[in-house]
């Protein structure tokens, strides 16, 4: 396999010491740019009420990280699916990505609520959420995926 | 700053051969997994309408990043908003986070509709689309955003 490097372009500051499945809904968090950057790069993203966060599941051991298939949290009522078609953390390249709502821009701190990153987690891009990038079409999702989320946020 | 490394774990395949700005909404390329994969990583994702395809925008030369400020697309009717602000692809990390329409499974190929990368394009992960993880509460963004999107698909 190829690789590539990314710069950490900034990281989280607050919310949870550590990850806990659900109820991430009410979770604050700044999300810290990295002083190499100016504070122009975050310039309108307060214009915007959302924003795509992509971040590194640092944590997670990567010996623990699934390249098959896996029940997701191990539930034995849920079906074996693969890593690609499931969230979890333990993934190849250990990567998340999730929708915030922007709290507040201020400098270089963005304010979100609902990131399910931990204190300290790196982040590699921000992007504002544009309606424009929203799924075009009906979604379709098996069971599982909707019990999952149940108590998520 | 610090840096992590990522695997390159499938790479597009067919679609487009250059990037242009508009209508990708119909075209239809194949993700193909890395052979380092077993082919039940993909177990179950044509299960969901919808998957999260998280790439590089490696022909981008890094040259043109843009580190802080820009006119999206160069407009001059547009602000000039943050990198950070913005989807543009000269973007630190280049990365691109794009929902596309799942047309098939098969093996370790997803074939799909809809996603904005070219052919040989590295892409570091696959998620589905999960209703769950769709922004929560009103979406607002600026016009230019909306204006920008309008022959995007």
């Amino acid at each position: 396999m190829s690789r590539l490097e990314l710069d950490v372009v900034a990281r989280v500051r607050g919310g949870r010491a550590e990850a806990t499945d659900d109820d991430w809904g009410t979770v604050e968090a700044e999300i810290v740019l990295d002083p190499a950057f100016p504070v122009s790069a975050l310039a309108g993203l307060d214009q915007f009420s959302h924003a795509l966060i992509v971040f590194h599941f640092d944590m997670i051991d990567p010996e623990a990280i699934v390249v098959g298939a896996r029940r997701p949290r191990g539930r034995a009522d849920w079906p074996e699916v693969g890593i690609f078609a499931q969230r979890g953390s333990p993934r190849p390249n250990r990567l998340g990505v999730t929708t915030v709502e922007i709290l507040g821009v201020e400098g270089g701190v963005v304010r979100v609520r609902g990131l399910d990153a931990i204190d300290g987690t790196p982040v590699v891009d921000i992007k504002p959420v544009m309606s424009g990038f929203e799924p075009r079409g009906v979604l379709r999702e098996p069971d599982w995926a909707r019990e999952i989320m149940k108590d998520y946020w």
